[in-house]
């Protein structure tokens, strides 16, 4: 991995000025073509050993690009507001709009690396490996999402290093830079060399690819990443829009044994009267509300997810979970049409920013699933990005999940007569009208293609630690009852 | 003040549950009619005594609307990264975007409130004043941008709060919630009173009242809360839009003295030989790079402004700027047509967000400023508009200064003359090209509007602690130097 980045590699003054001046000029209209077009974020990866010119080259680089719309993202310690959330929230946050150039110096290859190195025993590369996972899925996800990844890993032979730091030591302006973090790097370099090689090795792949630097020499690696950055660029401003793989299965399921789905089998008879109801409501609100003070609350985050079919009560049922609990606890998140800042993101970016700090609920009133069902059912998407989208939403869950946010995710299920009942009710209903609308109707048209897409949903999201609950919603009493249940359930578990 | 709220106002069961069913409904119509037409964010602030029944009132209200639209703010002690920046920070951040209404818990007047009860001497109350002004400046600004501002004060009185404390502390369900600082605040209640009554009378406006409500029966605050709200709603909804007062004095200028303005005045024939330039240049960056290393810089953001003639290099002088210090610290925001989402919010909110972290610099590629530049000229806004505008960034920027935000304003002129000759020249380097475009040509077209409206802006909004440097920019170098050398000046001051 690292054996061409020992060559020695250096460029003579002369030849650095000649190509810089054009190379500038070439840059810049990379970059402008870019920022006209507005269809892909570039990242730009930077990681490295100390002393191997990360910094210098970041500098010369963004010098000779338009500073305007270069993103450089210097993370170093998380912020307490990030600690709240799951590990990839801050890069999420900080991910580059269509046509701006984010460059990430500190990444999420920084701690996964660097606990591997200081860590001791086999389990430290188990866990290496899980990070590795976890980063090749979330790259990929970008790529697939428009986004150019570059990775740039600054390298220096030991004794390369060694002499840097005496160099930096002896200059009293370079001085400071030597803290004594950067000497215990160096002593460890052989382990950091070792982890590091494998994350690599790991990591680079056809869409994201890690590009080797030899730091030794100031212009070599300048000239290095500047090129490097300007023919991935030219390359991909020209590449037509790929149409995306087709997907093995298409999307209409077969009719093997009937169509005996877990929609077909839910009991929407399931009733709640209306005494029991109060009863019961009462009791459920009162537990929510007393496990929401619990003092473990204040250390998880609850995200709470509801799809249903049209006019299955999703409302008042998020109604009645909203207020059994203290209004400064809860939000709910509405989602209809992506904004532009949106837009300009992947597509769980509008998601990841709404993650609740500890100690806080967010309710989805629809979500991240619109893209296997709506999308899918209507064609906003092609089938291989719906497709891909099953992957990407489990690994976001985990994330969640994996950082001890409490998940429930519930689907309200009714019956097609019940729904036209419920539309024509709605319809006359002065008040309730504008909740019915020409394309309500429209979608009940694609009943059946609506319900394999639920029923694909389930079977390819509902996991374990994070499963889908079926709610008969026919009878609202009912469905209110059962999530409010099910969500003090789960909660209790996490709590305990 | 507090006169009407110690009568014991009370609702009986009855007249409260027969005026609840009706409440709700057109609760939910006024919601509904404030999403669709989306032009006024709703702020409903909540203040008062402990024990006054204000978590309940917003939880009952907030189960009578529709919890979608709904942004319940419980704002404690604030975040590390709300500390970083200066204090109203984290409530721009708070701030509901059109169609939606925003409640705050803890709001700009929670501590301006506690740290006068809490201090001594006659210096609290100077400091409660400036408060006091910063806050209906500030709620001033809210209403001219159209938001509607409704404040409620949850009052009890000393008996009652008594009485309050005791029932609570008597009932096992409620005792969790008389803690330690409650029964604090209790021994201080006639200091809190005082400090409360002072800051309600001089912030209660005609377009930010406060509602004081008696906070001894639960149906009568939940009644009166609900319905001041719903008068509110529906009086803003039906409200024809205001076109705004005219303005005292007209937008151009008269010719006492034949036209001698700030701009009139500036050298512009001043240059830097290019052997100067470079040693200079390498004098200021290096000054400047030092200087962004300093031990105090870490605990200082800064903020820098460009304004100038299209064509004046703003551009090519940021770079110098940008490239003097380690691109992890600096970002550049250029300033273009607003997103969807900042459309949204008041016009300064956009450059709220863009706040930097300490120990960061954010420039600033043009800024609010347009407001006062091109949207007066070009009549983007009304008159009016633009006139509140330079108070309103008059107080933006004095919060900043106030947070100890390092700021510089920089508007680099350059001559008629000079600009048609750069036009030209940019029109011929074909990679220069894009940045010549129709809209250039028309604003120079008005170039005497545009020289009154700048001569406007510094007269109104240059102060001894937020100054404007004038910077001669006909010759490009004599204009870098002078920006990195005031930038220098500026920090070494700011760090001393």
């Amino acid at each position: 991995m690292f054996e061409d980045a020992e060559l020695g590699h250096a460029v003579d003054k002369a030849t650095y000025e000649a190509r810089v001046a054009t190379l500038r000029s070439e840059l810049l209209q990379a970059q402008f073509a870019l920022k006209d077009r507005r269809t892909l974020p570039v990242l730009l990866l930077v990681g490295g050993v100390e002393g191997a010119g990360r910094g210098e080259t970041v500098n010369a680089l963004t010098s000779w690009l338009d500073p305007r719309h270069v993103e450089v993202n210097g993370l170093g310690d998380p912020s307490d507001e990030e600690l709240e959330r799951p590990r990839f929230w801050r890069f999420w946050r900080a991910l580059p709009p269509k046509g701006k150039i984010g460059v990430f110096f500190g990444s999420w290859y920084t701690y996964p690396i660097l606990r591997a190195s200081l860590g001791k025993g086999p389990v430290r590369w188990a866990k290496l490996d899980r990070r590795i996972d976890e980063i090749v899925r979330f790259e990929r996800m970008l790529s697939e999402e428009g986004a150019l990844v570059l990775k740039f890993w600054f390298h220096l032979s030991k004794h390369a290093q060694d002499r840097r730091i005496r160099e930096l030591k002896k200059d009293p302006h370079t001085r400071w830079r030597v803290t004594g973090v950067d000497e215990d790097y160096f002593k460890r370099y052989d382990r950091f060399r070792e982890v590091s090689e494998r994350t690599l090795r790991h990591t680079s792949t056809a869409m994201a690819p890690w590009l080797v630097v030899e730091g030794v020499d100031r212009r070599y690696r300048e000239l290095f990443v500047a090129e490097e950055l300007l023919r991935a660029l030219k390359a991909r401003l020209d590449a037509p829009k790929a149409a995306g793989p087709t997907p093995a299965r298409p999307s209409d399921a077969p009719e093997v044994d009937g169509r005996r789905t877990l929609l077909s089998e839910l009991d929407l008879t399931k009733k709640v009267a209306k005494p029991r109801y109060e009863k019961e409501l009462e009791k459920w609100q009162g537990e929510l509300a007393l496990l929401t003070r619990h003092k473990r609350f204040r250390d998880r985050s609850v995200v709470v997810v509801f799809e249903g079919n049209d006019a299955a009560g999703k409302g008042g049922t998020i109604r009645r979970v909203t207020s059994a609990v203290d209004a400064r606890i809860v939000r709910v998140v509405p989602i209809a049409a992506p904004t532009d800042e949106e837009k300009a993101h992947p597509y769980l970016w509008r998601f990841w920013r709404q993650m609740p700090r500890h100690g806080r609920i967010t309710i989805f009133d629809r979500s991240w699933y619109g893209r296997v069902l709506v999308e899918r059912v209507e064609g906003f998407c092609s089938p291989y990005d719906w497709e891909r989208a099953y992957g990407e939403i489990n690994d976001f869950e985990e994330e969640l999940s994996g950082h001890g946010t409490v998940m429930a995710k519930f689907w309200l299920a009714i019956s097609k007569e019940e729904q036209l009942r419920r539309f024509k009710e709605r319809e006359q209903v002065s008040f309730k009208a504008f909740k019915i609308t020409e394309e309500d109707w429209r979608n009940r048209k694609k009943w059946t293609a609506y319900s394999d897409a639920v029923c694909d949903m389930v079977a390819r999201t509902s996991s374990a630690r994070v499963p889908w609950t079926m709610v008969e919603a026919n009878d609202k009493y009912h469905a209110r009852i059962k999530v409010l249940k099910t969500l003090c359930a789960r909660l209790e578990a996490a709590l305990r």
